[in-house]
């Protein structure tokens, strides 16, 4: 099924963005290191998606790098598609610029591919598909 | 109840956007045009959120402005909150710089107020409420 799967946001200070957030009648959950990716996150589910405040643990990372380039916002959306392989294989066809050309397997074994915001109306757009459990 | 309500994204072209989103499977309904906001819009339903494509009508518009400055990109991000009046007292309480001070309603007769990126993370923040049919 179609939908929005998360929002990323850099941020500089997780606890400044959980007031924020909570502020909302949000519910934030704990925090997460992730080393590969030298970031601390903290997820905020809303409806069937949510937001992932991100804060680098290094500026030496990509999103310190982005919050020193662009300041804290939005720096990526990832959609949740049913048919990644076919979708990554009509983008190549057609000249789409993807930031890697293999489909990745994420933590949680999920399948992601980032298009290259150049291609993708400025967004940084990440799709992503679930594999089922078993495979 | 809490959702992503929509993701506006301010693009150059609809033409090319609306290319775009089909490739990945989605759906681009027809154009609308909004007069006073100067703004020409597809809307890409996902799941129970959507993604606003808007393209401006004039240079002199928000979203032209926003070309001008930023590139095409994500522009606004709305969540859909249950409590409206609610948080916007708390916000305001708390010093949370607003757009503009009064929740104000929206062409489907929803309310809503705009939160300043200064006070969001670095995000517009559009906070959407909708009202029971009959009020």
């Amino acid at each position: 099924m179609n939908q929005i799967d998360h929002l990323g946001i850099a941020v500089k200070s997780l606890a400044e963005a959980r007031k924020f957030y909570e502020k909302l009648g949000l519910q934030v959950m704990p925090e997460e290191t992730v080393e590969a990716e030298k970031v601390r996150l903290a997820m905020v589910p809303i409806g069937e998606s949510r937001l992932e405040l991100l804060e680098p643990t290094s500026p030496d990372s990509p999103i310190g790098k982005f919050l020193a380039k662009r300041g804290e916002g939005l720096h990526h959306v990832a959609l949740h598609i049913s048919d990644l392989a076919g979708t990554v294989e009509r983008l190549k066809a057609s000249g789409t610029r993807l930031v890697s050309d293999e489909i990745k397997i994420g933590a949680g074994g999920h399948l992601y591919v980032f298009v290259h915001p150049s291609s993708a109306g400025g967004v940084l757009l990440e799709l992503v598909e679930d594999v089922p459990i078993g495979v």
